[in-house]
């Protein structure tokens, strides 16, 4: 497969599509990003890769970030971990506080904003120094030693974040978080804030995607079977209530954020991550979720 | 792979288990199934064929009718199906009435109780002999013209299926269906009360494993793409609320039926089946997912 | 009090407001009745009478049947009625069915639907000519011996009557009523289609607005404590989600019906009845709430 | 009537509950009060006051504070109030946030925590001293001038107020609340922990019992058309999920509070206070509910 060619053609087919959609700006820090922006990179195990137009530019990897914490989380804790946080879907829209309030406390999974206020909140439990080690795997899986907090975007998050901290306090009020809620929000929104390129992204989903490759970066260990794991957790959780949609269109385990990125893999072949700040209704990149469509519908290449 | 030398060996592995958990009760007719039985069978695409115990003995194969139905929904009504039915995963068990209230009579997908309603009205209003096209089309795909409903499984079931009776009304309620509400449960039950081996649902569900092969069956065709696509739905949606636990152990689509039979497949490897009636306590079959874990774990195996 | 003065007074201030509204079309022979009338009437306990316009005209009372019914099942079952549904006010519209799955079958109060057909359950299961007793017990309260179904009004309801339809499912699916589904919505629906005129209701609740007087009817006796509490029940839950805002408005125990009649009761000192088939979109009748709203500040007489 | 001689004979009659129920422990402050306490006191409009035990001890009034708020929100506000808090019940125990983040941010009632926070909002925003305020209406309208806050209490509620903190956090989402999210919560929880004896609250009761006496207390003034709306607002409201229960049993407006205080009112009556700190299931005072029950059946005497 050529794939440079391929996601070529792919950016062509959907330049029409550019316009569609608005960037996220709950945030005056997120709204200041350009829309108009598309980057495209991808890695395959046998040392390949392709990458268009702005693949090196840096953005916030928002939800991606849930994907890093899951993997220090789950090496951490091993299978300890799914006692505060399930693995089941989390349905539709008409969530979080909801179904947390219905269940106790314990979190639908890891990739809601629950399930990773709880993850925040273990790492803080079991990590000495938890935001230099986080920084430090994520460094280290994705090859990319300057690789950094936002802190403006953090803390900006935070201010007007009265919806995670209603969440965080009902799973405070449950017994589900042990640390200061304002230790466990910074923290959580500043695992968030991370800025990462589409190739840095693709790098560090090369780990997720290449199962029989050792995983271990800066101490962070996981089996090849935990790995298959967190992946088939990405393909069931990874787009909150479009999960159903992008596994129906792409085929691929992937996680997206509301700043525009997705990354996705299709084990034992590639990793690839896309970037386009315009997002749809339900959150996810306009552009980026067209092109992983085409990419999978163009190659044939899907995991079902 | 010695494919065979394998589920011999899990056969082994999973004795213990034996007499854990109980077969459904709720209707008479499930009740009076000897419960201490175990069936499985693979095939690959390659042609080989693996199968040990009561492989050859035929069970109620129940909610995994709902791929066959699908599979005729999908291909008469393409891409216009999700008008009537989402392909989101529905989340925990609060479910199905609830939900269903809240999304204004969509389903959200074509595998909880709701969406299989909707799909068996869909095919009253398609089809001009439904009883028989459905028949057809399963003897068709599994290659056994003597396979059959069971009526006085399907009677049984209409006579305590309430809480299917509620939802139906609800749909009706909605506008979502279109045909009398007793014709649809009838049909609906009677889809359900299939019996097949666990020999005929792998053969079967080879059609979906191997979606190169042409999928053409008594007038029901699908194209490469439609197969991968109702096996996404498998994977996401396939095992109600417990869909995200067997993506998360086994890593392969299937779907689960409370007569105590699994399917599931490997795409482009194999389809295995796989029986036996006593279920945990989110209705899935307790040997049959034990073994497909094992399956999976030892021929390291798996879609991530 | 010159209730007939001030009841004439309260018609012509209330006449700006003759076309706000529609009647309930859910049902063509509802939707035949001509939206444009109006009749109110009142009963002291001291035999005073006042009535203006269609006060002798027969409508469908609807849901105001429901405290007839609950006056049966509690003369009959006493505080064990209570078991098989609640007392409390049901909330928002956001309800029945959900409320209903969550509390595992059994209704919040008498007044929603849920409660009333099990209502219409006890009562099949207690008497031996329901139909006739509920008849001769309504006849008798209401001292007008003419009073009677509309069989017509009732089938029509039935046919259209899938939400009714799937609670009453659910409810036989949660062991809540006894008798067979089919037999205990014609018989609810039967109820609901009893006619009556303002003055007709007017006598009729005269017997629940004292309580000093013996309640003895047509074989169906209720202690003073007993109609005190069916009234409590009224101003908890006479008015759906609209209970609080009647309680607000008007101050008095009340029941409504999507036929467009009121009834209300100052203990010790009146019953009221107003009918007028324009509803708000809360399903009670527009005009019958100001005229209700208007009788409580003109006499400076509410309960609180 | 004989009030002393009637409550001097129901204590006797409910001595046997004296064990019943344990009292609040969620803050230490409120577990170290003695569980064995009991005192009642009444007034009538015309002068009477009848009091036995410990009637002249003071303890935490919580939840009872809501009414008090209410009364200077509704004299502020006037009818405006309610663009921001319902007058309906919430229905059961299945509530608060559920309800909250499906209504939008609209409480239900005032007398639901988050009705009450939204409360609490409004006075930071229009007193010019909220705390000197609401103590000197408190302080007017019981006409104890040495009544105060329990700051030691209320800093204790805040530490472990986690479910109110993601209350009011949603609130703060959904726009409802305009103050400082911490800001309104000291305030909220500081009006929860004055401090009255029953003599206090039964005296401070009597202004709304009598709506045709002046209110006008520390500046805050009720219409009589406002002061019955209020109580017809705790009759619906008062009583969290248990509201139709006290309706049906006691048949009075009332409102009850952790601390074991329970008032009510017969309008134009007479006013009462009851207080024993242990609590039935759902947060009411064992004793105060049975005293209050015998009250009405004793006195003959409710609204119904």
């Amino acid at each position: 497969m050529d794939y440079q060619q391929i996601i070529e053609d792919i950016y062509k087919e959907i330049l029409p599509y550019a316009k569609e959609g608005k960037q996220a700006d709950y945030i005056p820090e997120l709204a200041k990003v350009d829309p108009d922006q598309f980057g495209m990179c991808m890695h395959t195990i046998y040392g390949e890769t392709a990458a268009i137009e702005q693949a090196d530019t840096r953005f916030s990897i928002q939800s991606i970030s849930k994907v890093f914490s899951l993997a220090m989380c789950h090496s951490i804790r091993g299978e300890k971990l799914w006692e505060k946080v399930g693995k089941e879907p989390s349905g539709s829209a008409f969530n979080s506080l909801i179904r947390l309030e219905v269940e106790r406390g314990i979190p639908s999974n890891p990739f809601i904003n629950s399930g990773a206020i709880v993850m925040a909140d273990i790492l803080l439990t079991e990590l000495n120094n938890p935001e230099e080690d986080f920084l430090s795997f994520v460094r280290a899986v994705a090859g990319s030693p300057t690789i950094d907090y936002n802190r403006t975007v953090a803390a900006s998050e935070r201010e007007k974040g009265y919806l995670n901290a209603a969440i965080a306090n009902l799973l405070k009020y449950h017994g589900t978080i042990d640390n200061d809620i304002e230790e466990v929000l910074h923290f959580y929104f500043l695992m968030c804030s991370v800025e990462m390129s589409c190739r840095e992204l693709s790098v560090a989903f090369l780990a997720f995607a290449n199962h029989r490759r050792k995983f271990d970066y800066a101490g962070i260990q996981l089996t090849a079977s935990q790995v298959k794991r967190i992946n088939a957790i990405m393909q069931t959780c990874g787009f909150y209530n479009e999960a159903g949609e992008f596994s129906y269109l792409v085929g691929l385990p992937g996680k997206s954020g509301v700043g525009g990125g997705i990354v996705a893999i299709y084990p034992l072949q590639y990793s690839v991550a896309v970037w386009s700040p315009r997002l749809n209704p339900k959150g996810n990149s306009v552009m980026g979720m067209k092109a992983l469509e085409l990419l999978t519908s163009r190659t044939k290449e899907s995991i079902f």
